[in-house]
């Protein structure tokens, strides 16, 4: 057994070691990329998935995973190569579930959907990406197809993101969720707001660039093993523990693009530089899943990032960097004007009181879509109405609705729960965090990082993907993912900035 | 037979596109990795590696060719049907020829190798570099062993640099060229020296770079297709016909090497952006050989950017930007302070008079080592003597001397010679487009290089690798490589700058 489980590991490096290429390839594409690349580039993408897909679902591999089944009973059932074993297995089957012509025309679809979502967007014409939606929607129910025995079919699709995650249990945290954030948002609006007008002011791009470093690198980011790019849709990408980069975009007269942007995508780098070596090249580095993921992210973004003793440590530094722009702005108005609530029709610019709600009309639109409730071409209503209850706005148009986000055309239906439900974990974690570390806001203020980077990654980044996100938030909080901590944390903060 | 054909297009296409990924990978590498992916990195090479040698070694590809081999015998030989054919047909056999071991073997001997030469150079060590040095020796000689049908065991390390071309002729031109090349040496000593100390002074590098991109898109290089990055050693990567990058190494206080270094890229670029887009995808896009990269880089780099006619348009604008530097130096002088004769110690320092003959001692080595008339713990002793018997200088240590160059460690032998061939084709061809446009020394002198490079594109870039390089320059000039027009490019250049 010990030859075959060698085999097994040999094998996944290989898998591992393709799609760490791909990666780079895809990040140049991104970064670096020749504008008229883009053809030669979409081959070369292609081909590079086509071989990781011949080989994550070779029979070789299968056969091993299956002699290797009894083995892996014998082992503690945490240890790293019983939980190789068992999530390869799953990766194996759900890979082998899906036959090769749907994954060619699944490709095709939504790059042309892609392609007409731009143009429809620009145009603010949903009836032009209506009939591509509308394959893509019937393509993601196909989808759910392939595995017959899931309870509900977005089942299927969520489990790409959320492995383990059922459908019925985020129901369940939304349900009870939206009415408490609609409760928040009432009493802050009925409150005197908030001013955030010296956000708005032009700041030199390269001193903003260069503050962001500054804090990152005290955050912990390792520039050994990363690096920070420009790129017009910012992302991390990792090709691997020992490289994983972040891309930033940089307005000249908004610095919270900038600034909470980097934190972000440096919470995500955060958590794919810890995983443990022992899991390199496996396919069980990287993040348990995307709403976990997202919770480091947000963790470092907004629990870290956007709270007072971060500012009491760094606003000083920002001054003296702005001193034309921020000289006059005392931190308390500072800390509120990055705080300001305001319902809004854009998600990716919606502050933390109101983001969960775009995440929850997306999400019951998103059902409703697959289980073939509502129909293609009514959405823009549904996302219209849906918009005036959860939070008071209507669309102008469909490019600042239902047209906004890219991830419908890429054909990913079951992603947008995760950031919502990233924001939960991130609250969670926070409190255990607090409890394990009293001093967390004093280390914050006096702009020491080190205590809280090792404890997310001895309890969560070195787990890599050996855990499904609900074992990883119950070993590491003793609960389940629950909207409790959350609520708690936006109550809190808003009280104080809003006096509710 | 046209659906073989268009089989065999497709199974080519598919390793052109997964060449191209390898490329960005390696390209990444030399840019952009953080330095501690240096592991990981290799690991996703080698397996890329891996995957284009059983592609290319695929029995079902050499089948097609089998099987198309009569229908090509139909064709018009120089079609690009009938020559994809043929030197797919001759990749395919001597990739097939040389065995798995051999080729994992060599990989690991060399990435020794590679390292204890780093070492040994920085200690002027060579009995330190001696051993690996014997193994990578002895693993070419292997190599050729392969391929029982050359004439000389050279002619195979040769080939894959310089397809088609012998020994025997390399030897010839080598054996006409030297004592030309020595007694041009040795006239230039006698004469008065010119000066070229202003040279050496601060240059901004910001301003330095602006320049080169200045020069290079009046040459024509598109950057919709193409970036400028900079590199410690710098290169020429192509992703296919529309991604080709250039490298540029920008030193503070001497602005030749971005200068001459830029030029010298971009020539290859041009050649690389200047295939026909009927090659693409097919393995006959790029170049016909290293010596006609070469030809290809150096007229740009020299026969263009170290003339007279350049200057005359470029330097007044080169005084506005650097004033203090160059505002009381006259064109002459500067002309002639780029274009100073100095023998020297190491090979990419070396000026166009001497170059060639840096390339011959090596090419005189090699063919010694692979012959085993030379043991390799003499190699100091024979390249010292050489070095004194062509340029008149001794190193005083190994590392200015033996060990200044990586490309016996990386197991390159039979790839110096194509720089020198790479001169004497650029004079070549250069004589032969002052035939076809009368006026490009005023056409230079005026900024305009659209003419030039049109003709370089029709006559050479856009047959890719259809043609073996002695056929090509055939094609092109009406002789096969041959050094007098080379010898009278010098001559000429150096009597009017040194009143020989």
């Amino acid at each position: 057994m010990k030859e075959k489980l060698a085999l097994l590991k040999t094998r996944l490096a290989e898998i591992s070691d393709l799609g760490q290429a791909a990666s780079i390839v895809n990040w140049d594409q991104q970064v670096n990329m020749p504008p008229g690349a883009a053809e030669a580039r979409g081959n070369q993408l292609a081909i590079l998935a086509r071989v990781l897909q011949e080989w994550s679902t070779a029979p070789e591999l299968g056969k091993l995973l299956e002699e290797l089944a009894p083995y892996a009973e014998t082992l503690d059932p945490d240890s790293d190569d019983a939980r190789l074993i068992k999530v390869s297995t799953k990766d194996f089957h759900k890979a082998t579930c899906i036959p090769t012509e749907y994954v060619v025309e699944f490709n095709q679809v939504t790059a042309v959907a892609q392609q007409a979502w731009v143009e429809a967007r620009q145009e603010s014409n949903f009836a032009h990406f209506l009939p591509h939606l509308e394959k893509v929607v019937e393509l993601r129910q196909r989808y759910a197809s392939f595995f017959p025995g899931v309870e509900h079919p977005y089942d299927a699709l969520l489990d790409d993101f959320e492995p383990g995650m059922k459908t019925a249990d985020v129901k369940a945290i939304f349900n009870t969720l939206r009415p408490q954030q609609v409760a928040l948002l009432q009493s802050i609006a009925a409150k005197p707001q908030v001013e955030d007008a010296f956000l708005h002011q032009p700041f030199d791009e390269k001193k903003q660039w260069d503050f962001g470093v500054e804090i990152i690198s005290k955050f912990g980011y390792d520039w050994n093993h990363g690096r920070q790019d420009k790129a017009p849709h910012p992302f991390t990408q990792s090709a691997g523990r020992t490289d994983v980069r972040i891309t930033t975009r940089v307005y000249p007269d908004f610095m919270n693009t900038m600034l909470f942007g980097t934190m972000h995508e440096t919470g995500h780098a955060l958590y794919g530089l810890g995983t443990a070596p022992a899991l390199d090249r496996t396919g069980l580095d990287g993040g348990a899943s995307l709403a976990v993921h997202e919770s480091q992210s947000r963790l470092w973004e907004n629990l870290v990032g956007r709270s007072l003793p971060f500012w009491q440590h760094f606003y000083p530094r920002l001054q003296e960097i702005f001193p034309a722009q921020l000289g006059s702005v005392s931190l308390e108005k500072f800390y509120q004007g990055i705080n300001k609530v305001q319902p809004s029709l854009i998600r990716v610019e919606a502050d933390e009181a109101t983001y969960n709600l775009h995440i929850m009309l997306r999400l019951e639109i998103e059902m409703a879509l697959i289980e073939g409730k509502l129909a293609v071409k009514d959405l823009p209503s549904a996302w219209n109405s849906r918009m005036q209850d959860y939070l008071g706005v209507t669309p102008p148009n469909d490019a600042k609705g239902v047209l906004q986000d890219i991830h419908w055309a890429n054909g990913y239906f079951g992603y947008f729960s995760t950031y919502a439900l990233g924001n939960l974990v991130s609250a969670q974690i926070w409190e255990k965090i607090n409890q394990d570390i009293p001093d967390l806001a004093g280390q914050i203020q006096a702009g020491k990082f080190a205590a809280l980077l090792t404890w997310l990654r001895e309890k969560i980044h070195v787990h890599g993907r050996k855990f499904e996100p609900q074992e990883l938030v119950q070993k590491v909080t003793g609960s389940s993912i629950e909207p409790a901590p959350y609520m708690r944390y936006l109550k809190g903060k808003y009280s104080s900035i809003y006096g509710l």
